[in-house]
């Protein structure tokens, strides 16, 4: 495969769609396809798993595990793997990391067993690159309200939670040096951006 | 858990229904409580997941092997344990061993994956006793057609596939003789009813 794929990862109002759409505009002016995509509900079929998820009444935590392993295993047969064949980039928010770190914080389920289980789904996949935004999530809570956001979210559930999903994040980055980009979120977009193209451009032929 | 778990496996056309009536229906005579129940579609998240499986458009097969494991992890979780915990007698149509002899004949998936992913989905529970119902796909078609039954199925696939599936549970129960119960389904059913007595009787409390 001769595409390239690139994930955005981090905690609710990290700006992981501003970057994406940076991302986006500059690969597209330098004359490449991109396919700006995300997990869950990336496909037809994620669509529909996520109104299950979300109002199919209680799901047992195997299950639910299961339900987003099956999102992703088509998401990434039908558009990413297609996408990397014919030679384009491909920015998704959220993936294999957001699960591993979302799953950790929880502890219902063992993060081994999902990172198995998500790394059969994708047939093996890894981005080339990840970029990890990095934030306090009380910082990012206070950044999605001044924007005219809700932080339903962050309400639901407790804000140690998104601590350790931060944490999770975090030692994620350090297990994964050569795959990660750990960037301040807190820092300027522009700022942000110009880290993200600094990696991005190394990955590009010449 | 005190209550007993019984499965019926084997192609279409070998009595698994009819087997499966009589059975219970010799359990309530005794005073046990039995759930009948099925895979695919033993709940209501699995009654939505097989019609997308049914009607959704191409599935991947890692994330169509995913959505019957997520089936099967809510089935075990919110149908079977709770009645096994209650001391019921569950009786089911189809488990594990469909999912590994089906898999097995298609070769899409590695069989050993799909019984990584169905032992995860399930926790680990395994049947005490599983009901093989052996009969040549030939002679399963040739029984559904007689009692009015169509034989789509039989036609959309080849006779080959059905060959490969019951070797598959013929070398599955030759994995596991004290789990397994074969029995020739041309004979009798109430010949193979009592055989299916003769081992059940064995494993209930006295």
């Amino acid at each position: 495969m001769s595409g390239l794929f690139i994930t955005l990862e981090g905690g609710d109002g990290a700006g992981k769609s501003t970057q994406a759409e940076l991302l986006a505009g500059w690969l597209e002016e330098r004359g490449r396809e991109v396919v700006r995509t995300r997990e869950p509900g990336g496909t037809t079929l994620g669509v529909e798993l996520r109104k299950l998820l979300l109002h199919g009444g209680d799901v047992s935590p195997r299950a639910e595990a299961l339900l987003y392993a099956a999102d992703r295993a088509q998401h990434i047969a039908t558009v990413v793997r297609p996408a990397l064949e014919r030679d384009a980039v491909v920015v998704q928010d959220r993936y294999i990391d957001s699960s591993l770190a979302y799953q950790g914080a929880g502890r219902v389920l063992s993060v081994e067993d999902v990172r198995r289980i998500s790394e059969w789904a994708s047939d093996g996949l890894w981005p080339q690159l990840t970029v990890l935004l990095d934030i306090d999530p009380g910082e990012g809570a206070t950044r999605r309200v001044s924007r005219g956001g809700s932080d339903d979210r962050l309400e639901a559930e407790a804000i140690e939670f998104h601590r350790a999903v931060r944490e999770g994040f975090l030692e994620l980055a350090k297990q994964g040096p050569d795959r990660f980009l750990v960037i301040d979120a807190t820092l300027s977009a522009d700022e942000i951006h110009a880290r993200i193209l600094a990696r991005t451009a190394a990955l590009l032929p010449r």
